[in-house]
């Protein structure tokens, strides 16, 4: 018999539960209990209690800079319990479970999801499904199956999922007048990420743009947040290609008493 | 010579170490250095400082979810240094490491712990043991020891320990009149889960009966937190099997101000 | 053909980029996209934004418990994008990849360092580098790499690096006067760590000398936080062989509304 030493599917965690609790170390209790080769890695998880959009940011910043097959298990989940699907969504080189409540909106917009399955076949579920822990009971069981090779068909029927698709305006697109887009994230650093963007490669006009955020006039982007001075705030195109505004060695969020949802204009001269 | 393939033992970790400081990793890094080939999970790291009943709690909610042969490394543990006794308890399936501080306190109250004993053997400590990190210097050797399949028999004598074994209050042994019980513990969401329990595998009677928090009168028990409405609290059963009282998408020991010791009565109609 | 079953090179992550973002887990997903059998271990991620002293700290407490040949990859990054280099520095049994802004001065002092390289050979960086995220495009890459084997000599040229090298007073050199230090460091528990160290294997002389950290004189040294009584701070030797000001079952930085910087003296009696 042929000995395959393949490492089994890679699985990546992305919560908001914290590190309070045992919730995401019971997760992978479940997980190694099914596959005791089983590779885990935490994602993120700190994602304040029951912010999808912020979970949603997290995981679309990422995903591609992980091993082709790896499988994204996003549980942010305030409708648990409730008639809300879960969904296997199959990109082109991932796998995401989540629940279909807008975690995978940035990927949809990218065209990343091939198709979409609601989970639904319990026979991969723990053998007890509560109410309030479908992470422990739902999502890591079948992870683990995944992970051991598991046929995402097996999980249920392709669906349609509605999430929102038009989430990112892209800047170089513009040529001369304004751009209209709002901040979509904060990072732990206090920098506020928009949903203004910049095409993969493409070198954005560095000097002639004004950025506007609130009564804050930024005029040209920065290449670091080493290149700020003093308390003003600085514009730059961040790691994933997002305009981001920022302080040097400060937190713009509270230092402009500003947050997710506050529009940003950038106009091109 | 045959090639035993078996991977060594899980070892779970409960801290208060929280992910500021470096005594997790160092852990990590003493158990590596002595089983390359071990596997480590978090259990959870940011329990309050000092808080031996949170930790209690979240060992005894999620230890029966590890694989079989999981030892649980739990180290909360105010009398670091003092002549408090480090216990190494053998319960059905799984091995723990802890305090004699009461962290056992709800394992032994289901009366999951068959054997324990003193770690008292300093040839499977560090060779220099402090007196403030016994962690690093105690706990993360012995553990790797373990799970290289060291006999806990090495460790030390077999003792009692004094931990209670009444923790719980059972509702379904209730058909009328009153249960009363108390918030024993809060998640990161800010729910406030009780001593109040349903055996495993019974069905609550949802309809009748009242529960009693401080002014807050809640009528029935909810399936999931999905169900509350506006900002009025909900009970449910939680994935522990014991009584939870949780707002939806609020943080109900913030709103209610309400935290520990509270006490909770259910009255049966 | 040989099969060696050697498992690589451990690598230790330090970052102040907290689990509230995706920043480590994209990390590990970029080890694990270039060696999948990495093992990857969290060191500490919750260092406050930019306070390189702290992670100084908490790397040269923490390496030398690691196995021989770990990799540490400390990402505290102010200045990122900037020209402030990258080092790649060979310690006697260890590997340290950081920014060279101070993060390996305790392991100077400590001449730990044998050798030090600048990381400049695009070749073991991600195709496109961002100026934000060094910690993704350059160290994960680069430690994925020496992971696998890769000589640091290829990383690029020796330097020097003028990180400095006198950081601790050595309370044992003293026999009467008075030896002056202060506060470098606080941990979770609001312990106040000072750069008064004891030579390892030294016993401090325990009753003859006098702690004086602002108004507060505490006599003589305790071994344990469970010596302490009522409010009074008490001083022991840590688990890194330095003085500690702490407070039993209480946070002594914030009843002494003290912090980083704060001066302490010892007069030996």
């Amino acid at each position: 018999m042929k000995r395959v030493n393949r490492p089994s599917r890679l699985i990546a965690l992305l919560t908001d539960f914290g590190s309070q609790d045992a919730f995401v170390g019971t997760m992978k209790g479940v997980i190694l209990k099914i596959n005791p080769q089983a590779r885990i890695v935490d994602l993120a998880h700190d994602i304040a209690p029951q912010d999808v959009n912020s979970a949603a940011y997290a995981l679309w910043s990422s995903y591609r800079f992980f091993p082709e097959g790896t499988i994204f298990v996003a549980v942010v989940d305030p409708g648990v319990g409730s008639d809300r699907r879960i969904l296997c969504a199959q990109g082109r080189r991932h796998l995401f479970l989540a629940p279909d409540n807008g975690l995978l909106k940035y990927l949809m917009a990218d065209h990343e999801i091939q198709r979409v399955r609601e989970v639904t076949n319990s026979e991969y579920f723990l053998p007890a499904v509560s109410s309030t822990f479908h992470g422990r009971d739902i999502f890591a069981p079948v992870a683990a199956y995944l992970s051991l090779g598991l046929n995402p068909e097996k999980l249920g029927k392709q669906v349609k999922t509605h999430q929102s698709g038009e989430e990112f305006v892209y800047l170089d697109e513009f040529r001369k007048g304004k751009a209209y887009g709002k901040v979509i994230y904060l990072d732990r650093f206090g920098n506020l990420i928009t949903n203004l963007r910049i095409s993969s490669g493409r070198t954005p006009r560095v000097k002639k743009l004004i950025v506007t955020i609130g009564k804050h006039v930024i005029k040209g982007l920065s290449k670091s947040y080493a290149e700020g001075s003093g308390r003003n705030p600085l514009a730059l195109i961040n790691s994933a290609n997002l305009l981001e505004i920022g302080l040097k060695n400060g937190n713009a969020a509270q230092t402009m008493r500003m947050t997710v949802g506050e529009k940003v204009t950038v106009e091109f001269l």
